[in-house]
Parts: structure tokens; C-alpha cells; sequence
């Protein structure tokens, strides 16, 4: 019995998580389960699991958590800090799940203790890479990428020693624009760039796809995670979503993952390793799909990623800054208050004007995240020629 | 430094293992080399890397390459008991290149002494399977499968228990005849059947590609490395050749190993492992190929497919019978004795009327091997209306 806790259950990581721990019920005790926001469904999922710990992140749905698990003899909690608590409790291994800036600390709550963390979370390795990397080391926690691309090159290196490895491959969909002439793209709507055609996501890292700054933030990801300098990284537009990253090794060979788009794949590879854990999810048919394409990324449309890689050079606070800035550019966009090809021009106005001191802790990657927000709403303001009080949420 | 015999070294397999070696000068040193008929290519071979034994399989040619080699102070032999002898010299390292059923003692010599064995000749595993696995067991000796599909099994199973496989893929080019009409096969000539699109290959393996017959033995060798039934291995026609090989596991991840189609790629990885040898050998780009494709072989036109299948499942001396029928037949279609149909119709006809006992013994190897020789031989002769003296070589 492995005790689980799921950091972000309601989201789709999570989710997916727990349909695995239910096709294994001896397998899981699940001790802690956390949401941002979704109070019915967190509820539910604590009656069905019973956690030690339920702890919704926005304190203003505590009350209503607290009904709701009223009489059940499930104990509640509210608040970023209780977010700690939960991963604080001993489980053996988290799925940090929580998106955006806020997964950070929990996240690395679960690493101090010596966990192992099956990391979606992005922003701990993209906006505290440096950081988050040592407190890994130095507290012997053990990382499982869970990022379908990051998790594919974890599995194509497993046996293999890093300084056989050549180059590192993740692949693009491509997004809902990967055929778009710029035109179109500079009138895009929310509805449209939300339209991914291969995986079901939040709406943040669907429009991250759409730009192609999610392989970007990847590559920055597959950096931290894999000690490999920009060069030795690469990108490849694959439509099909078929393979998902590939090792390119000294001697010609490269192995690499394929498996349906469906996040349950990573995932279980995460809650079994070593072991494999069965899953019932669809398997993968090549003779079905017929055939598998590949086209190398284009930067003039999507310069998301040459930027990115700026970022993973520059290293410091530029990927502290991308993140945050892009954060809201996109939050921006999809609340129509500018176009899309502006996301990634807001973006580079934020990294130009900001300085590049790398945070040294917790607290100077959360006080360069929230000067690059600012500054991210400054210049969508300029834009929308609104006032960024009338912006910002 | 690692010690080294090459048998078969003026073959395919043996000049692509020299040519690594030259890459390497500093890791290898050679023990043996020996070669079946190819007297003034093994005798500058020797020149160059001075062996302990140098070995022609031919004794009629012994006289020739002792006059080549005279002075020179190298140790020269020749015929069958010669090249076992080869194969004992302590190397720690053999490569087993040797075509055909002169293949099979000089490799089970070598597993005898314990080596590690990189296995490219086919009859070890389709012949002789559970004597050679058994002596490999016996032994301790380490088989490292050298065909470019096994050995990208073996790759892609690097590092993982065997009980997670679901099941394995080896692909096929589909040979020169891929795309053609039953009508257009049946008068295929040797030159037609002979232009593979793919890979540069001796002549009887170029053939059993075009009659696919190669995949069926590759699913016989496939069963003894990997220990899996019929039902869980399966082909896949794949024209670009690029992925070689694919493990299906039980999550729902596939690993595939992908290259070039060069030999040298699973050749370095059998004289690395479990380290990989940097290599000269051209890099994938399959942003430049741009497109896999993916097919499930044709059961009508390659009925060998199917009829591998059944040798696979009934066991015994089938697979024997199979491949002894197939080296018959092949030799008979490029002497344009039968036609390029005939090939398997032929291999079926000797497996129906030869008995199946299993081979318990090399000797009894051997003679099922050579009682199906001349049975095919026999069906040839019925099927080209000559007597069978005439046809024999």
C-alpha cells in the first residue's frame, strides 16, 4: 500500500490520478487531497477517499467546505499554508499537481521532507529551477516528471548514463494554429486559440499551446531536469501527439516514448515506478493512425520559443519573469483585452525592461514574480489603453 | 581494452564491426577473425589487425591464404572444427556474423566459454532455439541480440522487468515487393526481388525480405530472446525503416528505438554495452524525413508471415525444418530453378510431410536441418521438372 497524497485533485491532473488509484484500490491510501477553488467536487472526493487532510486553497470557500464535510469526521483545512500542511503530512509519494505560482510552495514542502513528488507543477522548476533543484538534492527527494513530454524522456533515458546522451527531443502538437498564416493569428479569438486538437487541458496551457510558449517553458523544464544546455534541446512539431520526447544517443540510436494523448499514460508511469502499473487506457494502434509526421517548429510565427530559449540561457530571473509575464498576457488575452499575437509582445516588453538578479529563495522568487505581473498588467494596460486598475483582478 | 573475435568478418555484419572497431583503435583488440571463402579480404584483414587465429571456413582455400599470410607470422586454419576453434579463443567479446547453419557451432563454441555474444546469425535462435538458449543459460554467457529489430527490443526494454510487457513490434520495410499485385510476384525475377529498398544485404536475407519470410523468422528469434508467445508479437510494415522496434507495456507506454537504417547502430550498442560507443554513423533527422508510416502486413501476399507463425506455435523441429526449407528455396529461386512464389509454397510443402521431432542435440540439428535441405531440394526438382541431382549444388 502506497500512501498518496494529490496536491490539485480537481484539476485534470488530478483527476486522472485518481481514476488510476481507482482501477487500484489495494493499491493507494490516499492521505491528503487539495483544491483551489471547487468546493462540491473536493467534497465529493473526500468522502470517497477520506484523506487525513481535505484543504481547499482559497480561504473564502472554507465555510462552505466545512458544511459540506460537516458530521463526516474528515478534517478541513483553508489557505496557502494549509496547502503545506497537506504536503507536509507523510506520504510517500505527491502528486503536485496545483498549477501556476501557487504550486510552488506546497511542492516544495513534499521535496523537503524527502518525498517523491510526481511533478506537473511548472513553475518549480521554471520560475525556481535553480532552487527547487537543490532542495531535491540536498533533501534526497526523488523527481518523477509527470509533464507527458518531460515524463517520455525520463522513460527513453531509463537505464542509460546522461553523458551518453546526445540531445534531448520533445514534440509540439502545434496547436490550433500550426497551419495559421500571422494574419490570422493576429485576429484570433479566445475560442479559437482554446480549440486544441489533440489533449484537454486548462485553459492557461491550452493557450500556452497555441503560442507555442508551453514548448518554451518545457525546454526550460527538460533543462532543469536533465542538465543539458539549449543546443542540446530540440523541438519537433508532430501533429499526432504520437510520441511525446525522444534521447538522441552518441552512437545513433534513439529511443523514444509513444503512447495515446491521454495524461493517464505519464501518470501511472509516475504513481508504479520502477514497477509499471497496468491502466486501462486506450493503447496505442500505428497501423490505425497510419502515419506520423514531423516538421521542424517555426519561429516567425511562433517566437515564443526562440524567446524561451533566451530565457533558459540568460538563466537568473528571465524564466521567473516568462512565467509570471506570460501568466497574465494570457489572462489578458482571454478576457479580450488583447490580441493574440500580443501575449508573447507583452512578454518580451516585461523581460527588456526587467533586471536579471537570479532569486536566491522562496521569497525573491515570489517578489520577481509579482513585480513581472505587475509590470505584465503596466503593459496590457498600454495596450488596451485602459487603466490597470480597471485590468487587474 | 576489450578483446574482440569477428566471425563472418568479410560479411555484412563483420566489415560494419571493423568499422567501429577503427573508430575505437584504443578499445579493442582483435583475437580472431575468420571468414568462409574471401581469402584476399581476410588476409589483409589479418595484415591489419593481426589476430591470433585467422580462420577460412573453406578448406579448399587454405593453401591460398597460408601463401597470402606466409612471413608474416600469423596463425592460419581452416574448415569447420577451425572456426569453433576461433570462436574459443578467450575473447570476451564475439561477434556472431557467420551466415546459415555454418553459424551455429563456432557462436554455441563461444556461449560455451561464456562470452558475451552478439548474435546476428538467425539459425542460433530459429534452428537450434532451446539448445543455444539452454547452453547460454548453462554458461552464464550474456547474448546481446545484434539484428537491428531485436536489438532495438532489447533497447527499448533496457532497464524494465519483463513482466510489464505487454507485447513487442518489429517492423518491416516490406521489401521491394511492398506495393505489388500477386500477378506481378509471381514472375518476379532474381533482380527484382534482389533491389531492397532499404538496407544493403547478402543475397538470401535480401530475399526472404521480399517474402517477408525474414519477419516470420524474426518472430521465432523475437519468442526465444524475449520469452513471449505468438499472440504477443506482432509486425508492423514500416517503408522508412526507421523505427526498429517497439515494447508495448502495460500502462499504455510504448518505447521504440529509431535510427538510420545502418547496421552499424545495433552493432556499437552490442560492442558498447551496457555503455554506448560514440559512432560516426549519420543522425536521424526526422524533421527532414517527415513522415512514418505504418501498415499491418498482408497475409495473402506474404504468406510466410502467417506460416512462420505456425512453425513459431508448433515448436519442435519446425523452426528448423522452416529455415533449412527457406535457405533451399531462396537458393533455387536466384538460380531461377522456381519462381519468387514458389519460395514459400515450396517451405510449406516440406514442412507438411517432415516429421516434428524436436532436436535435442547439434547433431540432431544438423540432420533434421539437412533431411529438410533435401527435401526441399526434392520439391524444387518436382516443381522445375529436373532430376534433383541436377539442381543440388
Amino acid at each position: 500500500m502506497t500512501s498518496l497524497t494529490v496536491l490539485g485533485a480537481t484539476g485534470s491532473i488530478g483527476t486522472s490520478t485518481l481514476a488510476l488509484v481507482d482501477e487500484h484500490p489495494d493499491r493507494f491510501r490516499i492521505v491528503a487531497l487539495t483544491a483551489q477553488s471547487r468546493v462540491d467536487e473536493l467534497a465529493e472526493l473526500a468522502l470517497r477517499y477520506r484523506p487525513e487532510l481535505t484543504v481547499i486553497g482559497d480561504p473564502a470557500c472554507y465555510a462552505a467546505l466545512q458544511e459540506r464535510l460537516a458530521g463526516t469526521g474528515l478534517a478541513v483545512a483553508a489557505g496557502p499554508a494549509a496547502l503545506v500542511a497537506a504536503a507536509e503530512l507523510p506520504a510517500e509519494r505527491v502528486v503536485a499537481g496545483i498549477v501556476g505560482i501557487a504550486g510552488l510552495a506546497p511542492s516544495l514542502a513534499a521535496v523537503r521532507r524527502g518525498a517523491t513528488v510526481a511533478l506537473a507543477n511548472k513553475e518549480c522548476l521554471v520560475a525556481a529551477g535553480p532552487l527547487f533543484k537543490a532542495a531535491v538534492s540536498r533533501h534526497r527527494a526523488r523527481l518523477l516528471p509527470l509533464d507527458s513530454e518531460h515524463n517520455a524522456l525520463f522513460q527513453a533515458l531509463a537505464g542509460s548514463e546522461g553523458r551518453d546522451v546526445e540531445k534531448l527531443t520533445i514534440t509540439a502538437s502545434g496547436g490550433p494554429f500550426r497551419c495559421a498564416e500571422l494574419a490570422e493569428m493576429r485576429v484570433a479569438t479566445p475560442e479559437a486559440a482554446l480549440r486544441h486538437p489533440n489533449w484537454r487541458m486548462g485553459p492557461r496551457i491550452t493557450i500556452d499551446s497555441a503560442t507555442m510558449i508551453n514548448k518554451g517553458l518545457e525546454l526550460i523544464e527538460a533543462h532543469q531536469l536533465f542538465d543539458l544546455p539549449d543546443e542540446r534541446l530540440d523541438v519537433l512539431v508532430h501533429p499526432q501527439s504520437v510520441v511525446h520526447g525522444m534521447v538522441h544517443y552518441c552512437d545513433g540510436s534513439v529511443l523514444a516514448q509513444l503512447g495515446c494523448s491521454d495524461m493517464r499514460v505519464p501518470i501511472s508511469y509516475c504513481l508504479g515506478h520502477p514497477e509499471r502499473l497496468g491502466s486501462s487506457v486506450p493503447r496505442l494502434d500505428l497501423a490505425a493512425l497510419g502515419s506520423l509526421t514531423f516538421t521542424a517548429p517555426d519561429h516567425v510565427r511562433f517566437p515564443a520559443i526562440p524567446l524561451a530559449r533566451a530565457c533558459l540561457r540568460a538563466g537568473g530571473a528571465a524564466p521567473t519573469i516568462l512565467n509570471a509575464a506570460d501568466e497574465v498576457a494570457v489572462a489578458a488575452f482571454l478576457d479580450r483585452r488583447i490580441g493574440f499575437l500580443d501575449i508573447v509582445a507583452v512578454i518580451e516588453e516585461v523581460l527588456a525592461e526587467d533586471g536579471r538578479i537570479a532569486p536566491d529563495d522562496l521569497e525573491s522568487v515570489f517578489a520577481i514574480d509579482q513585480a513581472a505581473r505587475r509590470a505584465a498588467w503596466r503593459k496590457v494596460a498600454e495596450r488596451s489603453h485602459r487603466p490597470v486598475s480597471e485590468l487587474t483582478p
